[in-house]
C-alpha cells in the first residue's frame, strides 16, 4: 500500500492575480511521489481537472478506502512510474481541498472570502504552481500533464514559462472554452444560486447548497459521458422495478445513477469553489490575448508535446485538440497527437488507463532520453 | 393577415390513459386552417413539440405582434399550403395551452390536478387527437407532421390507428428517448423541484416555480442548439462589455440569450406541464412493447413515410431516424429518408424552412396524388 502524506506550501509574499487583485496569503496543499533525482530532471507535475485534488495516487492512511484519483495511472511501475519519476500534484487556489479557496478566511476580515475571493485564472493557477516548484528546488520540470482543465493548465506552462518544463501533455481538452461550456455553467451555477441555501455565497458550513451543487454537478456528469456510453451502461433499464411507476420518482437506472452521483459530490466538494473553478475555465481562452491567433500565442513555447483526445468526448471534441497541434506545427514545435477510440466520452482521460498510460509513458521515456543526452 | 380562432373541442366521455387511470373531463384546444375538402381527404394533423400549442400559424388578432409557430412553414401558399390543405393542430392533454393539463381543474375535488393529473403517454396523446380528428367527420388523414416530440406522435398514429392516415413525417425525432435525453429531464425536472415556490407542484398562480423552470429550460434549450450554432451565434463574445468583469455576472452573449430564452419561457409555460410532457418522452419507447424489436412495432403501419434529420442534432441524431427507416424498410413500407445538412442543432426542424418545406410540400402532393387515384 503506498502511503502518501499531503503537504502544505505556504507562500512568503502575496500572489498577483490576473484580475488585478492580489491574494495576500495563499497555501498550497500538495502531495509528492517517488524521488527527485540528484540532477533534480526527473519531476513531473500532473494539473488536475475541475473535481480534483492533489491526492493524484496512493492512501493517506492504511484506513483509506479509495486512493487517489489518478491511481491506476501513477505509481511505483505503473505508466507514469513513481520509481522513476518524482510526481508532483497541488490542489488549485480557489479550490476546497486545502489549497486557499473562496472559503478560507480573509486575513482583513477574519471571515471567509466567500465571493469576495477574488476570480482566478488558468493562469492565476499555474502561477502559483510555478511558485511551487520553485520551492521545491527545481528548475525545470520534465513534464507537465493534465487531463480537461489539467490540461488547460498545462499548456499554459509552456508560453508563461517555456524554459521550465520540457515536456506538455494536454489531454481531453481545448484552448478556449465554447460557447457550449460556457452555457453548461452558467445554467449549473443558476442552479446553485437558486438553492435557498446558497445566500449569494454567505452560507453558514451546516446549511450548504447541496441541492443546487448536486443538480450544477448531475447535468456537468451528462457532459463527461457520451450518449454511447450511457446507452451501453444504462440503456433504458428500469431501476428496482419492471415497468414505469407512472409518477416523477426515479424509475430509470440512469435517473438513479446521477442522482448518486450529485450526492457524492456534494460530500466532497464546495459550492463556492464550483463557481471560482467553472469561471476560470469560462475565462479560458490562449488565443485571445494575441488577436484570436492560436499560432501566435504558441510562439513562445519550446517545450515537446503529446496532445490526447477521445473519440466520444463531445465535450473537447478531436477538433479542439486538431486546433491545438495545428497551432504547435505553424511554431514548428514538435509535437505528437494520438486520438483514442473510446466510448467513454470526456470521462475516456481517467478511463482509457491503458491506450493513455502507453502513450504517457513513452513519451516521458523519450523525453528523459533527450534531456539526458542535451544536458550530458 | 391571416387570422385564425382557437376552438374547444371537449370530450363527451372520459379517455382512457396508458397509465390505467381515466381523465374524466378532457377539452382539447386546436386550431384549424383552411378548408376540408368535400371528400374530406386534404386533413392534415400537425402534432407539436414539447413547448408549442394548438397556434401553428397565422394570428389570433389584428394587436398579436407575432404569428403561430410554424407560420414560415404553414398558411396560404406557403410549403404546407392552407390553400389546398385543412390543417389541424391541437393542443396536448397535459399541456397548458388550453387543454386539460395539470393546472385543469379536477372535476372530483374542485381544485387544480398538479400533481395528482394522470401520468400522460405520446399514445395518449394520441388517442386524444384521434378522438378530435372524429369529431371533425374525417375517417383518414392525409398525413400527420410533427418535429421531436410531434414527431413521435405522428409515429405512433402509424401503428395505432394504420388505416386512419395515408402520410406520416417524423421530423428529428426517435423511436425511443436515450438515456441521455432522460437524463437531461431529470435534471431539469430536478431544478425544478428545488424552487421554494415549487411546493411539490401545488404552487399558487401567484408564486409559480419561474426560477426553477428557467433553469430547466436554459438546459434544454443548450440542447436544442449546436455547438457550430453557438459558436457561429455568440462565440466567445462579450455582452456589452470588452473585458472580463471577474465576476459571476452575465459576461458573455450566450450566458445573456440564455437567460433571455429562461425567462420568455416561463412568461409562457407551466411548470407542471413541463414535468408531464418531459415524463411522456421519457416513457416513449415505441420497441419495448416489442421485446425490443423497432421492426415489429411498424408491423401493423400502413402508411407512406416522410423521414427528415439534420447533421448537427445532436439530441435525436440521424442515426436515430436512420433505425426508423430500417425498421420501416423491413416492413416493406414506402419510405423516403432526407438528412438535411444544417448547423443549427435539433432547432433546425423549426429554421431550415426551405428544405424541410420542399420535401413536406413535395410528399403531401404526392400523397395527394396517390390518395385520388386509389379512390378514382
Amino acid at each position: 500500500m503506498l502511503l502518501v502524506a499531503p503537504q502544505n506550501y505556504t507562500f512568503d509574499s502575496p500572489l498577483e492575480l490576473d484580475c488585478g487583485r492580489r491574494l495576500k496569503e495563499v497555501n498550497l496543499r500538495f502531495e509528492t511521489v517517488g524521488t527527485l533525482s540528484p540532477n533534480r530532471d526527473n519531476a513531473v507535475l500532473v494539473t488536475h481537472a475541475l473535481s480534483g485534488d492533489a491526492h493524484v495516487c496512493g492512501f493517506h492512511s492504511t484506513d483509506d478506502s479509495k486512493p487517489g484519483w489518478w491511481d491506476e495511472m501513477v505509481g511505483p511501475g505503473k505508466y507514469l512510474d513513481t520509481n522513476r519519476y518524482f510526481v508532483i500534484c497541488a490542489n488549485v487556489p480557489g479550490g476546497c481541498s486545502g489549497s486557499t479557496g473562496p472559503r478560507s478566511i480573509d486575513p482583513d476580515t477574519g471571515k471567509p472570502y466567500n465571493l469576495n475571493f477574488p476570480v482566478i485564472t488558468i493562469r492565476d493557477m499555474v502561477r502559483a504552481e510555478k511558485r511551487l516548484i520553485d520551492h521545491l528546488g527545481i528548475g525545470r520540470l520534465l513534464a507537465v500533464v493534465g487531463g480537461s482543465m489539467g490540461g488547460m493548465q498545462a499548456m499554459e506552462w509552456s508560453i508563461m514559462y517555456p524554459e521550465a518544463v520540457a515536456g506538455i501533455i494536454p489531454i481531453a481538452t481545448t484552448c478556449q472554452l465554447s460557447p457550449q461550456s460556457i452555457a453548461f455553467d452558467w445554467v449549473g451555477r443558476e442552479a446553485i444560486e437558486y438553492d435557498p441555501n446558497w445566500k449569494s455565497g454567505d452560507y453558514d458550513a451546516e446549511h450548504t447548497p447541496d441541492r443546487g451543487l448536486a443538480t450544477a454537478r448531475m447535468l456537468a456528469h451528462i457532459t463527461y459521458l457520451s450518449d454511447e456510453s450511457m446507452s451501453r451502461k444504462f440503456g433504458r433499464e428500469l431501476q428496482d422495478k419492471d415497468t414505469y411507476s407512472f409518477n416523477f420518482r426515479r424509475d430509470f437506472a440512469v435517473e438513479s445513477y446521477l442522482e448518486h452521483q450529485g450526492q457524492r459530490f456534494v460530500e466532497r466538494f464546495d459550492a463556492n469553489s464550483y463557481f471560482y473553478i467553472t469561471r476560470a475555465m469560462d475565462y479560458f481562452d490562449m488565443a485571445e490575448p494575441y488577436g484570436g491567433d492560436l499560432a501566435r500565442a504558441f510562439s513562445a513555447a519550446k517545450s515537446d508535446f503529446l496532445v490526447v483526445s477521445f473519440t466520444s468526448d463531445w465535450l473537447f471534441p478531436s477538433s479542439e485538440s486538431r486546433k491545438i497541434v495545428k497551432a504547435l506545427l505553424a511554431n514548428k514545435i514538435k509535437v505528437s497527437f494520438s486520438e483514442i477510440t473510446s466510448g467513454y466520452g470526456h470521462d475516456a482521460f481517467l478511463l482509457e488507463v491503458d491506450a493513455l498510460g502507453r502513450l504517457i509513458r513513452d513519451f516521458l521515456s523519450n523525453l528523459s532520453e533527450k534531456e539526458h543526452a542535451n544536458n550530458g
